[in-house]
């Protein structure tokens, strides 16, 4: 006998990266920070009072909410604290979508969106990218004649880098009805020179809402936070109703804390891989494979004939060095490449010297 | 203009039981362990790479869930690891039970149910227990009539710390047609003489789904870590498609494998509780408060005339002492109070002792 509702039966699970368990693999595919948490992080760990477990934290980890809210500028019930980005995820479709509604979003994107929009039972609607990957111009006409409730935008984009601009941003708050959601997950990494700041539009837009993760930024994927920000109107039922009563346990609310009071520490991080980043598409296109300009802590790679992305990806993973292949349309040429460090990086065009000798 | 959909608009969030701040406050108001966790805990804490934390962790735990599955006599595929117990009850819902689905608990019972259920957009039916707060011998005979699609039943009982036999367990799994969900969140609690394993039920039916959590018996509310306990049918699917894709950390996944791996001193804990839980329960008695027969770390209470619960709550507030009353059918004569330490059970009494003189 079969339990489960009938679209969970019919649908698939989100694919995580692999995740290999010995050490001497070169990771470059599921976009982590290459550097090390902040030092702070490693003194707060090391601080923490382990006899204090035994007590539950507090529900919704006001002291991290507290530093988030200075940090942006942004006030206690504006900042909604999760249990990584991907609960966010969750939380608004669980929140705002109801069964059979559309949610929105771009081909391509984020895998795990189509994922949850299938456990929510909503029905999801993929907006094609234009020829250099940005957003149709008659986005807000589509998103209407899809009578979309939300539309979930990541932002610098994946698996492109592609960054849209605030401006942009802020015309299709303005102009949409639904839950418009910009998943900044790769932000920190966007060249400080484009200014690019996407908060301030919360105080005009009650409808927008920006996620955050100390994922990539604040080389914490282990750690599990992420947070929302929005207007307190769209905050509040996150906050106040649907959220796991305790959905932030007490060691990561502390060492979160640490993180985003590291700005000077994670700033360096972010420089770093920009300089990398620079370095490797200089170096790539070397060896003749070209990529995008990428605003991410990623490369989107064209693999030039007569080799073959799923070949490349193989020969490397056979090196140890992991990178993500997409089998999709206007993917299937290309490869992700998460930026790696300076070593890390050195090994991957080496190994690809190798296998295009 | 209002974005959440109409039932989240309409219902009520959860209150979590108070969590003061200062140090100072006698919690014996959320069933929290009053000792600490195992020093073997302590020890995993100290010896983390926080280094790793740049890292994804394992999305799905598999250290943990082989060191629990030897522990049960189970296989991998059994263990479903959760962001604490709560996360569990989520998943459940929304993987079984379809909006507008029936799903049946007993009046009254752990007051999240109700909370999660309106989230999921289904019907909660509540049945009445008995005058000795037993299932009611016609409950199937309910329970096919609303036509339940899931029973969720915390054993021991909350609030009153009576315990359901394996035996009438097993009748239920047997013949209900739904999910059934044992929430053992206070099972290790129990009075080893019982020899109280619902464990083995798995093998015979594939309907049945038993909670267990960290938070209590392994002193770690404040690290968020409970699992599933269940048929491979039953468990594919949260394991593989409606979980978030990586639930749980990887700070608490080493901090629960070293506590669940440290049974003796667990047991200890559990016994020191015991022992309390009788001795407290005569001095209340011979204070004129008599308690429930409680399988659990805390009892139900009932204060005698003149006095009344709301009263000796506040009462016992205003002295630094948190206990829990609820305003409902049934319990409003009453106190739930949590064991504590032999200290902390003495100040109780003596500011009883104190209020009633």
């Amino acid at each position: 006998m079969t339990f489960e509702r009938s679209n969970i039966a019919a649908m698939s699970g989100y694919a995580p990266g692999e995740q290999p368990r010995g050490g001497d693999a070169i990771k470059l595919n599921t976009n982590e920070n290459p550097y090390p948490p902040s030092p702070q992080v490693k003194q707060a760990l090391a601080e923490f009072d382990v006899a204090s477990l035994r007590r539950y934290p507090n529900p919704i980890a006001d002291e991290f909410r507290q530093i988030a809210a200075d940090l942006h500028g942004l006030e206690l019930d504006n900042i909604i604290p999760t249990n990584g980005g991907d609960e966010l995820l969750r939380l608004i479709l669980t929140t705002f979508v109801a069964e059979g509604e559309v949610v929105a979003t771009t081909k391509p994107t984020y895998s795990l969106y189509p994922v949850l929009t299938a456990i929510r039972g909503a029905s999801l609607s993929e907006i094609e990218l234009g020829a250099e990957w940005e957003l149709p111009s008659d986005l807000l006409a589509q998103l209407a004649a899809l009578k979309a409730k939300m539309f979930i935008l990541v932002n610098p984009h994946a698996p492109t880098g592609k960054l849209v601009s605030v401006e942009h941003i802020a015309e299709i708050a303005e102009n949409f009805d639904g839950v418009f959601v910009v998943d900044e997950a790769y932000i920190d990494f966007v060249d400080p020179d484009y200014q690019h700041d996407c908060v301030p539009l919360l105080a005009r837009f009650e409808n927008l809402l920006i996620l955050r993760t100390l994922s990539k930024g604040y080389s914490l994927a282990g750690l599990r936070f992420g947070y929302g920000l929005a207007s307190k109107q769209l905050a509040a039922p996150m906050l106040f109703k649907t959220r796991d009563s305790y959905n932030t346990d007490a060691i990561s609310q502390r060492l979160a804390c640490a993180a985003l009071s590291s700005q000077d520490y994670a700033q360096q991080t972010w420089q770093r891989v920009r300089a990398s980043r620079s370095s490797l598409s200089a170096a790539l296109r070397s060896l003749g494979i070209e990529s995008l300009p990428s605003q991410s802590n990623f490369l989107l790679s064209s693999i030039p004939e007569p080799y073959s992305a799923p070949d490349i990806y193989e020969q490397l993973k056979g090196r140890g060095i992991l990178v993500r292949y997409f089998d999709q349309d206007r993917l299937r040429d290309k490869l992700r490449i998460s930026i790696g460090s300076e070593e890390e990086n050195e090994r991957l065009l080496n190994a690809l010297r190798e296998i295009c000798a």
